[in-house]
């Protein structure tokens, strides 16, 4: 079994108005320090093991339905667990 | 400068429609392989150093604005940036 943490976050050229709103909240809260917000999303997966390899199965679910590859990037990590 | 990646996850114990409604559109497009799906968030903030400790500081910003501590978790990692 596999337990996959997904990254997807919105291009660097692309226009972020929910983090803009968030960094003035936080500037209204008086954070001043906080200069810039971006958000994301963040998903973990439990993946069976099956035939095919998992990294091609998680690049497919990704370009296919967790991320617009349009406007977003994505990364994952894979950890694999152990029963013992 | 840092940049701080924050994670903020529903607990454990908390219902995920959101996740429960991905499973099932994967399940529809033959990942059968995968068994479940938990959504969180993720946040790339910018803070400029200031006097205040920066833990502190990440600590304070995510029980006041970015997570619900009642029903979510966060964790974060902090990267100091460098310009040379």
């Amino acid at each position: 079994m596999y337990k996959v943490k997904v990254f997807v976050t919105l291009r660097e050229s692309v226009l972020d108005p929910q983090g803009k709103a968030v960094t003035q909240s936080l500037h209204a809260l008086n954070y001043k320090e906080v200069t810039d917000v971006r958000i994301g999303k963040y998903m973990e997966l439990t993946v069976e093991k099956s035939e095919r390899n998992i990294d091609e199965v998680i690049n497919e679910i990704c370009t296919r339905l967790l991320a617009n590859p349009v406007i977003e990037d994505y990364r994952y990590e894979v950890e694999e667990c152990v029963f013992l």
